[in-house]
C-alpha cells in the first residue's frame, strides 16, 4: 500500500475503461441494438472532484456507444476515445499532446485489451471482477465492484494521496 | 441500539437522498442522457404508511432528475428537492418553514455530500454500502443496501419506535 | 420437510406476488413513469410446465402495471388480480368460484401486505430477503431471491411432491 | 480438471442456451412486452476471439426475442436458432451440415430444456446457479454465473486448452 500510495502522489492523469470499470459489464439490448448503460451516482461525483483538482481524465474503450458519450460528456470528461483497437496507442497519443508521461498516469481496467496500457502505466489498477489474465499486471485491485463505485475508489485514493479530498461539513 | 430507537421516538421528518438510497446508485444512460432509475417496491410501501402515520417525508439531491420526480411524486412524497448543492440549507428551509428542530431529523445519505445534513439530524443513518466517509458520521448503518430497502428499513425503525407500525392480518 | 412436502402435495392453486417474488422489487422509472419490470426465464418455465400439469395460477397484486400485465398474460396465467388492496380478499374470491380450498393453495410473497394470504394458505412461503415481518407467518423461505427463480422454486417443489415434474433427456 | 482440458482440445463448436447463460435470466418487459436483454461485455470480447480463432458458435434458446437476434447477430455468432422446441434436434442439424460430431461439441446451459443437449456434448457445462436438476448433468459448473461471465469462461478455457488464447502487450 505504501508503493501505491507513492505512485498514486505522482499521477496527474486517470485513464479508465468503461465496460467493466464504469458499470458492470451489462450492455443492454433491445431490438434495435444498444439501448442502455448503467453507471454509477458515486463515480460521477468523483469524476467530478477529480476535475475540479485538475486531474486529467481520459476514456479509453474500445467499443462504440452512444450512452457512454451521453453519460461521460455531461460529466465533461474531457478525453474520451471510443472504438480504439489498440488502447494504448490512443492513450500514448493523449499523452504525448498534454506532455504527460507513463508514469504519471493511473489506469484501470477489466479485460485482456486493456493489459497494454496497465502494464504502462504508473499506477495499474483493475476491478475485483476483472478477466482471469488481467489481476497479474495491475499493483492495486478496487474492493468496489465495476459499475458499483470502483473508478470512484481510485480517484478518491489519487486524490487523497494528493491531499486534495474534501468531505462537506457544511456552513 | 437503544440509543437508536431512543432518537427514533422523536424523528417527525425523515429526509433522504435518492441515488444509492432509494436506488442502488445506478445511473441508466441511452443515447439521449438519463434514461431510468430503479427504485424499490418496498420502499414505496414504507414510504406508503409512513405518511398515512403523519411522518414528514423530504427527498434532497443533489442531481436532477424526471425519474426522480415521477416516481416520488406518484408516491406523494410532500418535499421534494432536486439539485441541491448543499442538502443542509435546503433541508433546513423545509425545517424552518414547518418548525420542525433537526434533533426531530432521520437522515439516510450515501455520499460525502449528504454528510452536512448527517451531521445535524437527531438520527443519522447510511446504507452499508456508502462512500468511506460517511460510515464516521452516522448512529445507523441500514442491513439493506441502497436500492434494495434501505429507506423502508429506516421508515419502519421509526414507527416501530413510535408504535406507529402494523401488520395486516385480515378480516 | 415433511410438512412442507406432505402440503404441496394437496396444493391445486398457487398464488403468487409479483414485485419482490417475480421481480427483485426493482420498479424501473422513467421521465413518464414506470417504464419497465425484470422478470426471469426460469420462473417462465416453472409457470408453463406447472399450467401442463394443471395446477392453476394466481397472481395478486397490489400495484397496478401493464409490464406485469404483458409478462403474465403472455405466460397465459389464467388469473391476475392488479391493484388488490386487500389480496384475501381477492384471492378468496377466486377460490370460492373455482371450489377451491385455502387448505389446497401455495401462497408466496415477501411484504407485510402478503400476510393475510399466507396466514391462510395451506402451503405458506416467501423469499429469503422479504420484508421483516413476513417469515414468522410461512412454512417455507425459498433458497432462491425474489426475481432469482423463488416463483420457480415454489412450482417445482409442488409439482415434484406431486409426481409432475420431468427433466427432458431428448430422443 | 484433466478430464476436462481434455475434452476442452477435442471441441469444434461451442453451442450455447441464451436466457441465464449469456444473460442472467433477467427479461425486461415494458408495456408492450419484451423491451430488453442484459448482456455482459466480456461475454463479447470472448465471442470475437473464439470467432478469429476458428471456433464455431452456435445459439440455441426456447424462447424468441429480437433482443438476442441484435446482440448474437452484431457480434456475428453464425448460428442462432430461436424457438426451439427440442434444443438436441436444433443443434443436431446443425452438426450434421458441418459434420462436426457431439464428441466435439462444448455446450453450456442453465434450465432442464438444455439437458439433452448437455447429454450428449462432449464438454458440458452449466451456470453455478443453474436450475436443480441441471448440475448432475455436467462436466463442469463455471464459476461466473449467467450474464457475469460464464461462456466468455468456458470459451477461454477452450482457446487456451487448445493454445488459442493470447493476452495483449502491445508493440
Amino acid at each position: 500500500m505504501e508503493e501505491v500510495l507513492a505512485r498514486a502522489k505522482r499521477v496527474r492523469l486517470v485513464g479508465f475503461d468503461v465496460d467493466g470499470v464504469c458499470t458492470d459489464g451489462k450492455l443492454y439490448y433491445g431490438a434495435s441494438g444498444e439501448m442502455m448503460h448503467a453507471f454509477h451516482a458515486r463515480d460521477g461525483l468523483g469524476i467530478v472532484r477529480a476535475r475540479q483538482s485538475g486531474l486529467v481524465l481520459a476514456a479509453i474503450t474500445g467499443r462504440v456507444s452512444r450512452n457512454v458519450e451521453a453519460r461521460l460528456s455531461e460529466l465533461r470528461v474531457p478525453h474520451i476515445v471510443q472504438g480504439a483497437a489498440r488502447k494504448e496507442e490512443a492513450l500514448g497519443a493523449i499523452l504525448t499532446r498534454l506532455a504527460i508521461g507513463w508514469s504519471e498516469v493511473a489506469f484501470i481496467g477489466d479485460d485482456v485489451n486493456d493489459v497494454p496500457c496497465l502494464r504502462r502505466a504508473g499506477l495499474a489498477v483493475c476491478v475485483p471482477d476483472a478477466a482471469d489474465d488481467v489481476p497479474a499486471h495491475v499493483h492495486l485491485v478496487t474492493e468496489r465492484k465495476g459499475g458499483e463505485g470502483a473508478l470512484r475508489e481510485l480517484l478518491e485514493l489519487v486524490l487523497k494521496a494528493q491531499g486534495g479530498w474534501r468531505i462537506d461539513i457544511g456552513a
